[in-house]
């Protein structure tokens, strides 16, 4: 087992992006709104979308990328859509508003579909397609990623990112059905995070421009990720960007700002929710109970030689969740080494490890 | 060239389905519905879809495992949303009433989602996708497949279909983006064309259950398809399940009747249609332009080596309906003895070719 890493509390975690934050000039509710969602991802294991992206995040709001005060508002509005103009603020909060806007709506007209523009990169799908779970609602998230890796299937020009996909179904006793994926055999995140660990990448996640396997992540920059399933892949991240971005009136296809290059312009990234209340189709019990089954059926059917279990999507962020909050979050070494440089940067009080 | 079939002509094909269906008792008005969509999925080449399926939809009917004369009616219903109760009729029928209605509601709330119950195969996904562009909204689209052929990633318990998302996003000179897909890198339909034509399936299709490529398309029943992505496409598989089945209060994993097996059963099929006003979300000229240039930037972008062309999604079934309108439709000549025999059993009046 590697131990190139050290473990930090969730609380401990949370506090010091507040910090962070908040030296920064952003104001004490909306830094803690941040903070709680990055802590809450690297405590479900979405570590490329974590506190790995602190720095990067200080550094946009340091070069004027981030309006620290936004007048996050709603520009277009029907019984069961909308549109929210983040205002460039932090992604996390101009998602958030639209998420709980959406809930809102559902609640009232059944379904409904809030998307943003001039938001910025808000963390892992998951945590916005998790959000309606509590309120007996499912919730669909879709996102364009904020630096185009993926050509169109056959070309060479970056045109597409990663553009995520996210869903949220509940369950009854089981752990809710949380599915959180890049249309991209690999999200670019994780490609950060094996060039921050040392690591190679397997065959398959990343072309270069003469179509061969990239596997060395320091090379990033010399090739692009290749999407699931050939022209499925591509199609999807067409799809997911047309209704995050395009729909929305955010930044689509050439429109792009890579966020990884430039500090500065305002991204005017867009993303999408779509919130689904249970209730709306029958009994939510009766719906709850329909899953348990299901994902019983699935984890306990057969398996092919060699396979231990069957995981259902979200299963092992699950289990994450429950195992970090009593041993705490793994943080690699290399990260902390950034945090650390952060706080001195920032005259902040560290983060300290368990 | 392959010249192992003929042609037919787009009117004559709809009529000969209507003749099909009249004589085995559907209402006219219900016999020409279904024949109108089945007609479009062969002229627009999507042929695993089409008149390939007229056989067994009418050995159907004759086994009592499709209701000839159903109630078709809604039993939950918000401003947004609804649930179809298709009472066992032709899928078809179902899923257009089905979108009829989210196209209703949509123009009030914004946007819609309706989901179906007690329905049946209705063909492919990208017909019902682009019912919503004339009215400049767009139209996602989710399904249950009509038998089992994925098991979750790492099984071999048969729990999954190859459950079909399909998008339609309207364009403004450029024909629109439709994307239809199964979450398997082949449809099974395409196996049963496969099949139908004597030829062999690529490597990568489907597994046997020792793991091993399966390419022989009558070796089928032995093993089982693969998902796109690997653990992402069952993933998906799953998300659209519960969409279009759980949701809708249609069966899911264990409870799908496999329908080429079963032409008795109830299948209790499940589908859900999302459909999205552009003017709730602004100017829709304004996004229909975006949409064309995103469309010409992808066109026009880098080509790897050795490809001819970069295609969108849709675009091929947009030149293939341009072309089969002026051409007729190319029918297998195995497809035709079939429909040869159809026609004799039914006493009607064969399909003519061009």
């Amino acid at each position: 087992m590697s131990t190139d890493f050290v473990r930090v509390g969730h609380d401990e975690l949370r506090a010091f992006i507040v910090r962070a934050f908040e030296a920064e000039g952003l104001p004490p509710s909306d830094a803690l709104k941040v903070a709680t969602l990055m802590a809450e991802a690297d405590l479900q294991g979405s570590d490329g979308h974590g506190v790995i992206r602190l720095a990067p995040y200080i550094k946009r709001v340091q070069q004027g990328g981030i309006n620290k005060t936004p007048n996050i508002r709603v520009i277009h509005e029907r019984a069961a859509s909308a549109v929210v103009h983040g205002d460039n603020g932090m992604g996390h909060l101009v998602v958030s508003h639209a998420v709980d806007l959406a809930i809102a709506k559902a609640k009232e007209a059944g379904v409904a579909w809030v998307g943003c523009r001039y938001s910025n990169h808000a963390g892992p799908a998951s945590l916005y397609a998790r959000k309606p779970l509590e309120h007996n609602m499912l919730g669909l998230y879709f996102a364009v990623g904020n630096a185009n890796h993926l050509p169109p299937w056959g070309g060479m020009d970056m045109l597409l990112s990663t553009n995520p996909i996210a869903a949220g179904v509940p369950a009854g006793d089981e752990p809710p059905v949380v599915l959180d994926m890049a249309t991209t055999v690999a999200a670019y995140g994780k490609v950060k995070v094996k060039a921050k660990r040392g690591e190679m990448m397997p065959e398959g996640w990343m072309i270069d421009r003469q179509g061969k396997p990239l596997t060395d992540p320091k090379r990033a920059d010399e090739g692009f990720l290749l999407p699931i399933g050939e022209h499925k892949g591509y199609g999807l991240a067409l799809m997911v960007g047309l209704l995050a971005g395009t729909l929305s009136g955010a930044a689509m296809g050439r429109d792009v700002i890579d966020f990884n290059a430039d500090f500065k312009s305002t991204t005017n990234t867009g993303q999408a929710i779509l919130v689904i209340d249970l209730s709306a189709f029958g009994d939510p019990a009766d719906f709850k109970s329909r899953v348990d089954t299901l994902v019983r059926d699935i984890r306990d059917s057969a398996k092919l030689p060699g396979v231990d279990r069957i995981w259902l999507p979200g299963e092992q962020s699950h289990g994450k969740r429950q195992r970090y909050v009593q041993q705490g979050i793994p943080v690699p070494h290399a990260v902390m080494k950034d945090l650390a440089a952060l706080s001195a940067q920032l005259k902040i009080a560290p983060l300290p490890t368990l």
